[in-house]
């Protein structure tokens, strides 16, 4: 009697974690790949200014204009785009890698991003971070402090736009509060990984 | 700024455990309910005889065959099978009715039965529970040791042939140990619930 498994090992997952501003997808994506180690970070490129405690190579690739200018018009970004005035990049070859080697991974992208990598790669998860509420959304906005007041009525306006684009996904997960979220987050992974049909992302 | 939520709460679940026989589905359900108290059951109905320790109304409703074949013939069920001889059916009204006061429902049917609700019922989430191998299924099969030698060869030769249906279902949860496999079934039920575009169970 056969003791071969009936089935194959599922394909790899390219899980878009996507989201208005100030909802908190620094902090859950760093508490899920504390949880999933398995999942591949890829490091976006950005031209916008290194913050204190950022690494480069780590938390961004910190390019000058000139050259992430040069990478896009190559086309070596999965998604690039241009928030508040800076450019922000995945770049295709890193993505690419991990899948060939059957490693799943995990993008952070603005919700533009993760429009652009659904045009760009098949198959690719993408999964909205939603705020309890605006209301709640503008405390943390506020809380962050980055901004001055400009800025943030700028990043709550384009919240609300955000918040339009939730059709384009295929998951929403509330971050009411981390632990939560990254359950949540963990539960969407495992039942793809039990998808009779299975994404299969191609970039 | 707004506190109202930006979600409405996900609308109930339809899911049909499945699986060839012998693979666990008594087990896996009964310790999946005891961990998520919000599955409704519905109780099947069977002309079956009932086997010790099984109680009429709770384990299944113990029916005589013309009082089957009456319900069947009025569109009673919501699917109804022969298996080995014996008729099950799923009694239509008690499913339409837990889905209308909002709560989840959990099915266990064989592998026809699954496909039966799939047309009956649009938007039910069918879920295979497979054996980690056609060796394991046939020691378990043994184990559970209620059927004769010739029963058994008939139920083996069964579960090779649903295997073959894996395709019409929406998630295989491979039964190598009950907790894990409760624990990625409660996974899917999870991920089910964020999705953007959820499933909408009809009757």
């Amino acid at each position: 009697m056969s003791n071969t498994p009936w089935l194959p090992r599922p394909p790899p997952l390219l899980m878009v974690l996507s989201g208005p501003s100030g909802v908190g997808k620094d902090v859950v994506l760093q508490r899920l790949r504390q949880e999933e180690p398995s999942l591949s970070p890829v490091v976006t490129a950005t031209t916008r200014p290194q913050r204190p405690g950022e690494v480069d190579g780590m938390h961004y690739y910190f390019l000058d204009p000139n050259r992430f200018e040069e990478m896009a018009a190559c086309g070596e970004f999965l998604e690039s785009a241009s928030v508040y005035g800076y450019c922000y990049g995945v770049p295709k070859a890193a993505v690419r890698a991990a899948l060939d080697e059957g490693r799943d991974v995990v993008l952070k992208t603005d919700v533009q991003g993760a429009a652009s990598v659904r045009r760009m790669a098949a198959g690719a998860l993408l999964l909205f971070l939603a705020p309890p509420s605006l209301g709640e959304l503008a405390r943390r906005l506020k809380a962050r402090n980055t901004e001055n007041s400009e800025q943030y009525q700028r990043r709550l306006e384009t919240a609300r736009q955000e918040m339009m684009c939730l059709p384009d996904f295929d998951y929403v997960v509330v971050n009411h509060e981390v632990a939560q979220a990254v359950a949540d987050i963990r539960a969407i992974l495992t039942a793809e990984r039990c998808r009779v049909q299975p994404r299969r992302a191609r970039v």
